[in-house]
């Protein structure tokens, strides 16, 4: 089977190498950076382009793994027929190929990748949508080579997975840098948290998050929250998401009960 | 060393448990509860009691595992003489002990923990303070045969600690109860998140959390963002919290550039 990839940023990068190395033929990168079409083109051994009008008409699937709000204005300016073309956007809707193809779908590995460090596939959920069973199974044969965990996900699905993933991930990964940062005044290093926050982050794999809630706002303890609320004093935006996200635990709390 | 527990909650109970495995000697364990007393002191093979006048005098070392707000008025109650005594609370002060006690400090270690699961305190970071070099060196012996991670920190350094954990676990958790909340409505288990949860988290062991943010809130992508907005929408906490966190995600890359 033959490859394309659009875009050459950290997914396409990480999609692409896993591919090569379980033996897809890649064979051309389309990127409007030629510099990083090049890059990621040496590694897999393709063709690289950062000309729309230069896209091989010779693959058998287009991978999209552009910016979200870039597929739009692409898939104006390309003309595929009856080429199978998918993107890779956990936002994103399959319909945005309507009108624009005839075998469409979505292939979206569910992870956060960084250019320079190789991601692990084998336990990535990979989520799968297509424009009919025919194409759906293509992709399915695709993922299955790469992990064990296929899943077969409608648009509005994914579509809170991704949302979901925003809390869990980068909202989350965000009040780290907040502690980050509170510490940093402290002279104290992000490093002394870790074993609570994996222990933490490790309990919730195994039991509703709801209910292993711990802390002073869950116990609705005035003397902790105010001392907090006390320390933070100086930075107006830490001491509204503190009292926001604990007046959300404890009344999460009571409705769950 | 013979040690006293006064409190049979989580953390007395692994802690009384660990010290016990390392060939210290428990000798009693208080408790307001008869039961939860008993029933620690019988893993331990410690004598048990319910009533503070029948405290042992015989111990060494008497650790104040209970509620943080029920300490002061516990110390009213005690009278220790020369005896050190610490407490295991991450938000109070040293000063508690003040006028209450001759020998005192903090023996905190930073882990939240579950009264069925066994901890590993090898790596766990055991925060101590005391009010002498003497009493504090007395502590340092205890923890390291606990960990080899032993930290000497003033009463602020502790506090803000806990207040940086409560960031990064408590709320974290919260996050990951709402990120199942917003999952459960499309019949989809958390379960598919945590591959992305552990990628995330385990990066921003190895690079500063706020330089490895991601997401619509980083970018500005306001047709994202609005889209979650509208799926939130029935949820009027959710929203507050997914406009207040990508505020200040996109206010804090600003202020760091």
């Amino acid at each position: 089977m033959k490859i394309i990839f659009l875009g050459a940023g950290n997914l396409a990068t990480n999609l692409a190498l896993e591919l090569h190395q379980k033996n897809f033929e890649i064979i051309q990168i389309f990127s409007r950076t030629l510099d990083a079409a090049k890059n990621l083109a040496e590694k897999v051994n393709a063709q690289y382009t950062n000309r729309l009008e230069e896209l091989s008409e010779q693959a058998d699937l287009y991978i999209l793994a552009i910016k979200d709000d870039a597929i739009g204005s692409l898939l104006e300016n390309l003309s595929l027929k009856n080429k199978l073309i998918v993107h890779t956007a956990g936002s994103i809707s399959i319909d945005i190929f309507k009108n624009k193809a005839l075998n469409y779908g979505v292939f979206y590995p569910l992870q956060t990748f960084t250019k320079n460090k190789k991601t692990d596939f084998s336990k990535i959920p990979i989520c799968l949508e297509a424009n009919s069973l025919e194409n759906l199974q293509i992709l399915k044969n695709v993922a299955q080579k790469l992990t064990s965990n296929v899943q077969i996900l409608n648009s509005t699905q994914r579509k809170t997975i991704h949302l979901a993933g925003v809390f869990a991930c980068n909202f989350t990964n965000h009040l780290l840098a907040i502690a980050d940062e509170i510490l940093e005044n402290e002279q104290i290093n992000l490093d002394i948290l870790f074993p609570l926050i994996n222990e933490s982050i490790g309990k919730a794999q195994f039991e509703k998050p709801h209910k292993i809630q711990t802390g002073p706002a869950i116990r609705n303890d005035q003397k902790v929250l105010d001392s907090h609320l006390a320390l933070l004093e100086k930075n107006t935006t830490f001491v509204e998401i503190y009292k926001l996200l604990s007046k959300s635990i404890f009344n999460f709390s009571q409705n769950k009960q």
